[in-house]
């Protein structure tokens, strides 16, 4: 076969140089590094313990909000919010009055470095666990949108779904040996792994991006029997892409935290409702952790927009958000997006986030807590900011001084394509 | 001998019921969670690994300012700065217009948890490795100030000169049968925790706080050979207290980040010299890491304090140093004293904190930056706040609920106290 594309190429501003290996990223939707710790700790992932002694293991800051989109489309394009437009599921777009989903390709603002990676005639292979985000990050990489670039791209929510036309492959069931899982499940995530391995197998890809879903961390904490099991599989998983060779990079979009009140029940600010009492009516709360998926989090999350009534004074409401027990910073558009990264015409008037323990909701007749009553563990805020930055080869010098600093975890693809010493 | 006393205390309003066993607190200053990581995956803390395994690991969240007299006050009291009064080793008292330390105990301004288990019958021994510390610490607890309560309190830096009198013991280095070691080195920190093993030993104390010293951890990163080294000497003196049959918590006071450019020098934000520059004399910056050890940090931390020239309209100079690249929070005196549960009477008008890889500092003369020339490694924001929290027994459930929300690493006695399994 041929062997991996080596031609440099440059996207959003950042030039990657590939090595004539497979690389491979993979993205551990919800995995703070106390889940690694856990699993590490009892000897249930000894590839990536050999990871972390022979390639590099830290830290790196994802971007806020600490959401899934908001950090998959980071590490596709290598850039900010600011520069790919998404912040979140779930927007009030003001242009239209309306609240809408951000789960349409539309709104990325960026070129993925999958579809750069393709047209420079690496074998790219992207696959996710949900269906929405699959349709995120194909954007430029395969379908009708794309002719000519031929790239893969499945999820494995939908994986038997999967065609030529739209996906780049069919029959994946097939090609991965196992049938389509249930979405609410750890085999969602590691049929996502198993399909990686696969393709590389079947030299169907050479460099890929396997990015899988929460559902074990928002249930589960991390010493629980089945937060262990799950990591043994992605740890035996990991330890075939190694096998074949591939330069690895391991990350996450968020961290994970228990949000509950120590006698159980979610910690919940019911921000629209404490607003309105407080002020008067017309205030729109967006929690942009909304999706369809709400048996992971019952839409609370540590992150909330506020859009005020006009004319919209928001320094006196500000201050008085400040004030809540639990919230942990507030500001105002013009702020968050300089100081958080994010684009400002997709915000409110003012940004909130939210203690280790504590979510935003917006009034209790809006969430459905039936969904989280066996526990609620979420994301969103600066808690779960920090996440786990690992590499399967010893890095250059001036990468080893760049993962000292301030990483990001939308460096990773830098990293594993410019930044190890092969 | 005695079994260790179980009468109940309560102080600073929280109720301790210790055990029949010997109790351990080890804080483990500037570990950072990725130094232990670093170390395990290494194989190199195997007493650690069976504690994290058989009781207890998680993060806690330490106090902010995340320097060391702060944490260890907590620590020492169980109590948040606003309750203890000390917001680090340096301020500026506007009271008598003077910029002092605070490193004399007459600024404590609650009772320990030492002096409170010492009067209920424990035998308490304090060990840590600076002296400075060292009297913080010892307040009530022994010395001419609290006659008949009977404790120990040392430090390895002044090993030699301790004092039945004035320390509770003499002849320390026979009693641990070594010498004084020398304050910038690991060895100061494994002094300390040797110390505690033959003071335990010895049957010279059941209750015992064993403070280290950060020197490695602003010298050296994780995976670093030396630090790897450390870490391996805290593990062997960690399993010669459990074989004793202490229950033993870990934490630390704070963590430790790289503070640099990429390409070496320290990342300096010179707060009092910017501005001044921007709005004229008169603005005093005080840098609450400032102590006599300028070897470890050179006085730059992520954390400083501005006092304003009068009248000092805080509105502004806020808006401003809120926008300086690097710098991720600043707060008001009342705003500072309400979410960082900060004493007000010890402030300034300004608090200001900055990024992961970014330090605060006064003007570039006021520091001597040959004594990190090497590197910088330092501490004082929110991206040190989380910290290793461990115990070496299982949760009780109801602690085992606390250990998931948001723990703090000054609940740590209670947690080795009252919420172990025994």
């Amino acid at each position: 076969m041929t062997p991996p594309a080596t031609t440099p190429f440059v996207v959003n501003g950042r030039r990657y140089a590939p090595p004539a290996r497979p690389a491979v990223v993979i993205c551990l939707d919800g995995s703070s590094d106390e889940y690694l710790d856990a699993a590490l700790d009892r000897g249930r992932m000894p590839h990536l313990q050999r990871m972390a002694r022979d390639g590099y293991r830290g830290l790196a800051r994802s971007a806020l909000p600490s959401f899934t989109n908001v950090n998959n489309a980071s590490i596709a394009t290598g850039a900010p919010p600011a520069v790919h437009g998404i912040v979140g599921n779930y927007f009030y777009d003001a242009a239209s009055g309306q609240e809408v989903m951000m789960n349409s390709p539309t709104f990325l603002r960026a070129e993925t470095i999958f579809a750069a990676a393709a047209r420079s005639g690496r074998r790219v292979a992207v696959v996710s666990a949900k269906e929405k985000l699959r349709k995120l990050l194909a954007q430029g990489l395969v379908g009708p949108e794309a002719p000519g670039v031929g790239g893969i791209a499945v999820s494995s929510e939908k994986a038997h779904e999967a065609l030529v036309a739209t996906h780049g492959i069919e029959d994946l069931e097939r090609v991965v040996g196992l049938p389509t899982p249930p979405i609410y499940s750890g085999a969602a995530s590691l049929y996502v792994l198993e399909a990686g391995v696969a393709l590389l197998a079947r030299q169907r890809a050479d460099f890929l991006y396997l990015s899988t879903t929460d559902f074990i961390q928002h249930k589960f904490a991390p010493e629980a029997v089945e937060a262990l099991e799950f990591y043994g599989g992605i740890d035996a998983a990991l330890g075939r892409l190694l096998a074949q060779g591939a330069v690895v990079g391991l990350t996450a979009d968020h961290g994970m935290n228990a949000k509950q009140h120590p006698g159980g029940g979610p910690n919940v600010i019911y921000l629209e409702s404490a607003l309105t009492q407080q002020f008067g009516p017309g205030f729109r709360v967006i929690l942009p952790i909304t999706d369809p998926y709400v048996a992971h989090h019952g839409a609370l999350g540590s992150f909330a927009v506020v859009h005020l009534p006009p004319p919209g004074a928001a320094a006196p409401v500000r201050q008085w958000v400040s004030e809540l027990a639990g919230v942990t910073e507030v500001y105002d558009r013009s702020t968050a997006a300089r100081k958080l990264e994010l684009p400002e015409d997709r915000l409110g008037d003012l940004v909130v986030l939210a203690g280790r323990d504590v979510v935003l909701g917006r009034t209790p007749e809006w969430h459905d807590l039936a969904a989280v009553a066996g526990g609620l563990r979420s994301h969103g805020g600066r808690y779960e900011e920090m996440v786990p930055f690992l590499l399967s080869e010893p890095l250059r010098p001036a990468y080893a001084a760049r993962a000292a600093g301030d990483p990001r975890n939308f460096d990773i693809f830098d990293f594993v394509l410019n930044g190890t010493a092969l």
